[in-house]
């Protein structure tokens, strides 16, 4: 047998994985696109007419190394929040920063909570330090604030993590909840608050920002209400010391010009955000609407996708697969209790009508198969 | 004093860094932009417009998240270099990856070996998760082959790093002496061959792909040649288990789409590529003669630069400062031997014009400063 060099223990021990299927490796194994694209909560409506114009005046500048201190798009968000620039750091998406957090603070057998089907993609950070996962039940469809705390305080746990709206189910705590949460946590333990969906809540959802706090990190992106998935730009907004911790390990030169621009101009058109936020609302009311037409109940939403419950673990991955049959892609979760639901993002009336006939068929599929 | 969440003890330990000061920072300070910019190898003649124009079609579906797979540009990255899919991963450039390899294989204390003055970017990574760089001087403007293998063994080294064509000195190792090198080290050291410049250099210098053999892995960009460094595209090609291992750690939804479809749009334009290099190989030409034309020599360059020895350390730092002051942005070697070199990266002719004006008159000042 051929000799190799050693990954680390650590490394050989990992499974080679993936946080999620990308729906293009779906549509090549089926051979045909899908008609509908509802399943990884992206922004169907799409970015604002002056983003498109703004990557294609950065795309002359491609040749240049973007900022590493991604110094314009800082200062107007230190503007739009009411922070510094210095409470700011900028990456490759809520995924690529959560991965410089576990670096940060996970070592083997580090204790972090987080709740029992929560972001995969955290857990798969988490795992690829060596963390050791501690997981609070949901409560009902919500996450557990007085779970996760006690399971903080019990393990003396370094990272806590709390989505705030709640993905997969789109739940969410009122502001004062989450602020009783974060003053009841440990001095020493992080809390990492990702706010991917904060634009699509309500604004009595999202505590006001605490500048000089030590133990809390909110994350952004604008992959979700902004439509730049596919632009990879998050940050973290946190207190200065922290935030300055991030440049010991950060990809320096990591964000591209691009991106940064694209960030920017997505950022400055209020108008577009606004009636992108009404496109989002209409949506969710429409798609709870399909679900009630069909008998079902769907959970309310903060965020750009609505959990419908189909009633029971079985049929709901029928109908998921049902809809896949049929080139609509959407997902589901996977843990018990919340696996009695699938989940669809909002999207352009056109898909949604495909998935309205889709899912009709789905569920009547799945009822006969019974 | 507030009790903060604690960093692991080696993340405590590195400072708040940055492998370089980019090029805005200091445009920041001086309060006026470059006139030339020549600093950071990037390539000033600028991508295809076939580039640009795949940018702006890409920027259409910025919604979606990048295919985690980015299957369409491996498939051809696989068919340029004769090799398969499965030997290649495609990351945030060769940063990025360069990040990942040293999170695989290196544990605190892990021996790494490259060479003293050799890619800062490297060593910075290495820092950050602990490992033990073993420095191998320089022969000469050359990576010293020899000194780098016997390092390796000795050290039992299980990461090797080394640049060809080389960064800073633009220096070349022709490929028979590479492919001795590479069978030369341990089975057990994996050897990190950058070839950021790989496309700029003659092919001479390239040795064939053995996409079989587990101890090497190549590294190439999209960065340098075809002028995409502020996109942020590079790729390993290595034998196909080794390359499942970026599978356990990376960010699987990191690279944008439109990156995806800029680097294949740069691929395909070979007419354009072949102009490039003619564009780079004349320019080198110029740079070459301007340091003539100034009584001086440069070191025959296989990159997108040209480094240029002006005498001495302080000869060639007060250059440096005295083009940085005239608004001419380049950087400089600062390890003993190599620091008697400035670095300047070729460019469009107005730009190498200005340098020419301002590097007579900043030899002038230093010369004079004597």
């Amino acid at each position: 047998m051929t000799r190799r060099p050693p990954l680390t223990p650590l490394a050989q021990s990992l499974p080679s994985t993936v946080p999620f299927v990308g729906p293009e490796t779906q549509e090549r194994a089926a051979g045909r696109p899908f008609r509908a694209r509802l399943g990884a909560n992206e922004n169907g409506f799409g970015p604002s007419p002056r983003v498109i114009e703004a990557i294609g005046s950065a795309a002359h500048h491609v040749w240049k190394y973007g900022d590493p201190e991604s110094s314009d798009l800082r200062a107007a968000l230190a503007s739009e929040h009411g922070v510094k620039p210095e409470n700011i750091v900028v990456g490759e998406g809520i995924d690529g920063l959560l991965g410089l957090v576990a670096r940060l603070y996970i070592e083997p057998g580090t204790p972090v909570v987080t709740s029992l089907g929560g972001y995969p993609t955290f857990n798969y950070h988490v795992a690829g330090f060596g963390g050791r996962l501690v997981t609070v039940p949901y409560a009902g469809d919500y996450e557990n604030l007085e779970g996760l705390c006690e399971a903080a305080i019990a393990e003396n746990a370094p990272l806590v993590y709390l989505s705030n709206p709640d993905n997969p189910m789109g739940t969410w705590w009122e502001a004062g909840e989450v602020q009783r949460f974060i003053e009841s946590l440990p001095e020493t333990s992080m809390l990492i608050l990702d706010e991917a969906y904060g634009e699509t809540a309500p604004a009595s959802a999202l505590p006001h920002f605490e500048p000089d706090r030590p133990n809390v990190l909110r994350m952004r992106t604008f992959s979700k209400a902004y439509a730049l998935a596919g632009m990879r730009c998050g940050y973290v907004i946190g207190e200065p010391e922290t935030i300055r911790a991030f440049d010991k390990i950060r990809n320096h030169f990591g964000m591209p010009g691009v991106t940064q621009a694209a960030s920017l101009a997505a950022l400055q058109d209020k108008a577009y955000l606004h009636k992108t936020l009404e496109r989002v609302s209409a949506c969710r009311d429409r798609l709870a609407a399909i679900a009630a037409a069909n008998a079902l109940t769907s959970i309310p939403s903060a965020t750009n996708f609505v959990a419908i419950d189909c009633g029971g673990r079985a049929t709901a991955e029928a109908v998921m697969q049902g809809l896949l049959e049929r080139d609509v892609f959407v997902r589901k979760p996977a843990t018990p209790g919340l696996d009695r639901c699938i989940r669809v993002s909002v999207g352009p009336d056109d898909e949604i009508d495909v998935f309205e006939a889709a899912f009709a068929e789905a569920l009547a599929a799945a009822h006969n198969r019974r």
